[in-house]
């Protein structure tokens, strides 16, 4: 009898999985609590795409084949470099779209309609005298531009629609089946929306997309959504431009740092914050799960993975 | 030259439209600051809908045969009565249906996938260690049920079918063309559904429809929403199922009292409250007012109104 595969957790935010994987008959190492017989060892490696893993620290387990990525995205992992040391990232392609463009569509609705700053000025007693509680614009005949028309990008436009929202969106991909025109830049795109919602994939060739021009050309009337990763937006010009009204509003369900620091939105107008929970549900948990201890089986079996990182 | 005709003004948060009537001509009065000799000539009143005018109040005004509402909705005034000493009543039926359901779907969205808390989590630097935050349901297939098909039940149920929700709807007239399903009762829509949105009008009829019964039907998992008035959910009982776990949710946009006293609402969990902001943006409250002064003019002309209270 071979000794168990040992798959490493990367972060303890995930050791629920430890029992599923302990039933496929794999030992369990911690990565926050290693041995030198599970760095010596350690086949596979199950991890939250969105933690930063070091390329230094891969090079201490010469047996890794796989990183597994539970999430949708695998912004934290350096694909490129992994496959170089011949190491395959895979992740939860699409399997969380609906919800994190239910999410997406509740911070549009949460910022745009006042639904956050509503229920403080109720529970404070203020509902007649707060002087940000103004009529607010309506959303039909509005534009949303979608940035990435990927799965998650085509359910948050599929939903806009039905509030009478007229959806554009940029890619750097031409789509010639999408059902929504595609504008001719980002830039364009920004400058032609009310509501800019960011939901593409993150990688290195994006970091920074969403950088001060974007963001001043949604401008003082207008609202960015980021359901994508924290990556993505610059998210300083971004509190910049919200501290001087170069942005009217931002509603963020992901951020440079996560958790990202109370104090840095303390004075920064105008916002909706959520802690990253667009895309992990009840339903979605235990398909992206499954979908992760499958890819770790199919490796550990000689066969190819299930949803590579593109 | 005949006097200018009085048109009263029924609420101080009406004020903003008294530039609007004098440019028809009229002269304006204030009800909160009356003359003898206003309530003596008035020929009709501006009124918000849901702000109660007393019977009693009526009959010190002798030449009164208009009360228009500005609000959709005219829950305040007791139709019957008035007509039984001829005044006619109206309203802004309709005009403000897409803006109401956004909100009702902001609400939907706000509870459901905990955006209200997950913004007070962040700005608390509770990220990690809120034990309310765990991961909720989605939205796909599950049930929401609508209470009232009219505009906005409609406009409800037109969105929610996007966000894969099934709809179903109870009123109390059959309505042979509705693309959802009618439920048998009230009581057996609450035990269908996950999340109830209380969009129907609000008169004498139905006051505290959403009793003890309805609201427990819906249950510990359940989300009650309302858009409709205060007055169609017993209040009370809906704070004594959230307090003690009969009902899981509800996100209330009106209330028994408006403004809602803030104390009432601090020791009652998992409740999103805005202030009476669905239907008020800055594109319905142009149609609302315009339908209001096109109704004055309708009566002082002799002619038939145009949107008279069912």
């Amino acid at each position: 009898m071979t000794a168990a595969p040992i798959v490493l957790l990367s972060h303890p935010m995930l050791s629920p999985m430890r029992p599923a994987l302990e039933a496929q008959g794999w030992a369990v190492a911690e990565r926050w609590a290693m041995t030198p017989e599970a760095s010596a060892a350690a086949r596979a490696i199950v991890h939250a795409g969105e933690v930063p893993l070091p390329t230094d620290f891969l090079e201490n387990l010469p047996k890794l084949g796989l990183i597994a990525c539970v999430s949708v995205g695998y912004d934290g992992v350096d694909v490129p470099a992994a496959r170089a040391r011949g190491i395959e990232v895979t992740h939860a392609r699409g399997l969380n779209a609906e919800d994190v463009a239910d999410h997406a569509l509740g911070l549009v609705l949460a910022s745009w309609r006042n639904i956050v700053l509503g229920d403080e000025v109720v529970r404070q007693g203020r509902w007649r005298d707060d002087d940000r509680m103004g009529p607010r614009p309506g959303l039909r005949g509005r534009r949303l531009g979608v940035v990435g028309l990927g799965a998650i990008g085509e359910a948050v436009a599929r939903r806009a629609e039905a509030f009478g929202l007229e959806v554009a969106w940029w890619g750097p991909r031409a789509k010639p089946d999408a059902a929504w025109p595609r504008a001719e830049s980002l830039l364009a795109l920004a400058q032609a929306s009310d509501i800019l919602v960011v939901a593409c994939r993150a990688d290195a060739s994006n970091r920074g997309l969403i950088d001060a021009g974007v963001i001043e050309a949604v401008g003082p009337r207008g609202l960015i959504v980021n359901v994508a990763r924290g990556s993505v937006v610059d998210e300083e010009a971004l509190i910049a431009a919200l501290k001087d009204g170069r942005l009217g509003r931002a509603a963020l369900d992901v951020f440079a740092q996560e958790p990202t620091p109370a104090d840095r939105w303390a004075d920064v107008p105008n916002t909706v914050l959520t802690p990253h929970t667009a895309g992990g549900t009840v339903d979605s948990i235990p398909r992206m799960v499954a979908q992760a201890i499958e890819n770790v089986r199919l490796f550990l079996a000689g066969e190819p993975v299930a949803s590579p990182a593109p």
